[in-house]
């Protein structure tokens, strides 16, 4: 018995990956079938086998069920911006961060699932702008560890926000999975297109 | 007496104006000197020498006092953009919407202080994140009103935004009052080079 309680309640054990991705699962379900404000801990918790005790270990509220994979994507972008090449210029290495994002884009069913609850309640998209701008500001902090200085730094970590939102829009959409990378290099040259006035 | 009370009380009488100022002014001191969170409605009417409910028939709440000049603004640059020759690309007639916020922006202490308050509380930073949202909104919507197609209309009206709160941090910022539109041109020219792997 204690082995089983082990696996399933400890804190930091090998078994938590899998508690939180039930967890989410459990949420994005309820979220779609009765609407996210309407749907409460108890009944993730539920839905999810566990208990409302173990839902707050691992998610504050109902809300950053949503967003448990923000600190983990932003974390990878800007180590991504860290390593790119020391020639690459601020905007290119702005868009390396954005491209190793891919490896957390896989699910597409999910992330469109997601942008659409997303979609139903203000307090959410408030919370997807600011994990947004969070982001921005990651990405200047990395770029001014790489010598950057700003406006240059801010301005391409803004700008590839820009162009991670028309990739994410374009990968979200397409009626079957794309390379994530080529997006975000298609959405880049659109971007400098539409600033040289030639789109 | 009944000419008094149709001066300072009537809805939509001359002294509108001037009654809606009168609470930003009494908000935006008792803002900074007692702080955001601690300043109640009835303590801004009273500042303002008017009742609570004149301040609830101008504003929904206490944080939409800092934004009630938002929807002007929005107004102001949207015209602009349509009114931009017929001839100029997107983000051409996007930075043109952007200069002409100018006429709003000429209070360089009042909007630092505004900055100053916001930037204390995280509710009114997710406030400004989702009116900036709303203003890329409807500056594509008036980029697709000129026949622009997406995804060149959202791309200009979102580095528009870029381009707007790099010039808008470099206004308030100045030591000395600036001229707006050469802000505008500035950032704009800044992003470009960026872009293009020249800053």
């Amino acid at each position: 018995m204690s082995v089983t309680v082990n696996k399933y309640n400890s804190g930091m054990g090998r078994w938590e990956p899998d508690t939180r991705a039930r967890l989410e699962q459990a949420a994005g379900e309820l979220y779609i079938e009765r609407g996210y404000e309407q749907t409460t801990v108890a009944e993730i918790a539920e839905r999810a086998g566990l208990t409302e005790r173990t839902f707050f270990r691992h998610f504050a509220d109902k809300r950053e069920v949503l967003f448990g994979g923000a600190g983990a994507l932003q974390a990878l972008i800007v180590s991504a911006v860290e390593g790119a090449p020391t020639s690459a210029a601020p905007m290119e290495a702005a868009t390396t961060g954005l491209e190793a994002a891919g490896t957390v884009f896989q699910d597409q069913v999910r992330s469109r699932q997601r942008q659409a609850i997303i979609a139903t309640n203000p307090e959410l998209q408030a919370r997807e702008l600011s994990k947004l701008t969070a982001l921005a500001a990651a990405i200047t902090d990395a770029l001014h560890r790489r010598g950057v200085a700003d406006p240059a730094a801010r301005l391409a970590a803004e700008a590839g926000i820009v162009v991670f939102r028309a990739a994410f829009e374009r990968w979200i959409n397409a009626p079957h999975p794309q390379d994530w990378s080529r997006l975000v290099r298609e959405s880049l040259a659109e971007l400098k297109a539409v600033m040289e006035g030639e789109l």
